[in-house]
């Protein structure tokens, strides 16, 4: 697999036709009644084990229904990690059953620390697990990571994504509504604290090696359209990134919005939605329809797909 | 103990009379040799079993050799993390058992995310564990976070934190080399990145029930003073925040430096050193005296509090 992650993805987006990424973040009580009935879980406290058995196959299903209409899942480890050793467990096996299911997997970990302790996540998060690792599961193909402590925080997971031809994401402008406070912030030189670290990520995407075959590095950037001017400039000052773009469907970005992130030749980006597909179960529109919650999610995935095409030109 | 954590704070580090921390981040191979021999650790590939239950044994001793003579443990779950689900188990065990030696146990963590998601690492991390749950373990007195998100990213631990007396500390000026690379930038309002992060973060630290009754609230921030104007700054600007002051010992910051995170009175920070402590056997200052690994970690603990308390004027 040591395959430059950026040409990865874009071969797995032109196969499937659609930059569109389906995101993996199951709240237990939204999950669908046949899968908590089928892990005994009721109303009341939730045994860890219990919880994270239902995640599990639960995502199994998910990630069956979706295989066969999108390029990438994104599995966000915080829903997972909230049932601890259990829940770990759980995301690691859903990522190696992403994998055999032929996704580009994204663990959404948002990790960064000093580098002699960023190391250790890199290790833990990214990279191949060590022969004899007790248990299933294996690393994601990429993951997400937070730029605030500079290249030291970020660069162990390069190495990796250098050597094992993995990648990551770097949080430059993010979807939530208090984004500004920080990201926001005009600097002296001019422009914002997100454009300036996206100046920055597009320096430590083109170091040696990263840059892949079609023009895109192992190291690309999560950038939300929240700020359409904002989106416009990071667009122009990372031509060699990837951009994940989270915010579609019930976080509330449009299509237009959505479009900002691609570059004119509809390159350069992979837009991903979580709760309009994976509780599509919840929605009138898919459940008056069927009964089963697995065609829920597949129509809706479907639906996702045609939607971004359709937005992006595809 | 639904006591404010400030208070709760200035309360262990006045009666243990040091404003002092021993973060506890340990690696596999610089374990003592009796640790790995007793879990069969030799050279080549490490189980993760094997490794977590090393960490468990050794993480245990260590927190008998340092509570007597400290107010304060950081754990950096990065290190266990590491491990998998076998490694956050050991974590949450070694959580407790540090409570149960009447540390204050801070959870370096480091996390955030958009609400939704950052919802769920608060409750894995900060809070108590429900009813019901598989296994030992209790969640912190307090975690680290990132601040990139702005507010969203941290309201559940705030909100935790004031529903159980818990605490947070928020990054803002980081202990590594390129952190000015983001943490540095010049605002064109004026100051720098950081200074205006301090700023954030004190309006945060004096929401609703915060602040305890010494002053203090129970959102702190991580403050190192590797730029000495800067950190005068920030003390200035953040007068209800305890600081978090790491990188004195194995990363060279020196009394001088450490002594700008106080206040003039002497309180408002505690110091914290990893691996002149953990690592102490390997040390021939120590090693030459003992052949036993805790008696070098437990002296280098008095040495940290002798030293500590010479550069705080306790």
């Amino acid at each position: 697999m040591p395959t430059n992650f950026g040409d990865r993805l874009v071969a797995a987006i032109r196969k499937k036709n659609v930059p569109a990424c389906v995101g993996l973040d199951p709240l237990i009580d939204r999950l669908p009644q046949a899968v908590l009935d089928a892990h005994g879980i009721g109303g009341g406290a939730v045994d860890s084990e219990a919880a994270a058995d239902a995640l599990r196959s639960y995502g199994r299903e998910v990630i069956a229904c979706i295989a066969p209409h999108v390029p990438a899942i994104k599995i966000n480890i915080a829903f997972f990690e909230r049932y601890h050793a259990a829940g770990v467990a759980a995301y690691l096996e859903l990522v190696e059953c992403a994998r055999d299911a032929g996704l580009v997997v994204i663990g959404d970990v948002k990790r960064a620390d000093i580098g002699h302790t960023t190391a250790q996540y890199a290790q833990a998060l990214l990279a191949d697990l060590p022969e004899g690792h007790a248990g299933k599961g294996a690393a994601p193909d990429a993951v997400t990571v937070n730029p605030y402590f500079g290249i030291d925080g970020i660069a162990p997971f390069i190495e990796i994504a250098r050597e094992q031809g993995r990648g990551l994401f770097v949080l430059v402008q993010t979807s939530n509504a208090s984004a500004d406070e920080i990201q926001g912030l005009e600097l002296s030189a001019g422009g914002t604290v997100c454009q300036q670290v996206g100046r920055v990520v597009q320096g430590w995407a083109t170091g040696d090696g990263l840059v892949g075959s079609e023009g895109y590095s192992a190291v690309g950037a999560v950038v939300s359209p929240r700020d359409l001017e904002s989106t416009d400039v990071i667009r122009e000052l990372m031509p060699n990134c990837i951009f994940l773009v989270p915010g579609f469907g019930a976080q509330g970005r449009t299509a237009d919005e959505v479009a900002k992130c691609f570059k004119s030749d509809g390159s350069g980006a992979i837009v991903t939605s979580s709760r309009g597909v994976i509780y599509a179960y919840a929605n009138d529109r898919y459940s008056a329809e069927s009964s089963d919650w697995r065609q829920c999610v597949e129509k809706a995935c479907g639906h996702l797909v045609d939607d971004i095409r359709r937005v992006t030109g595809y």
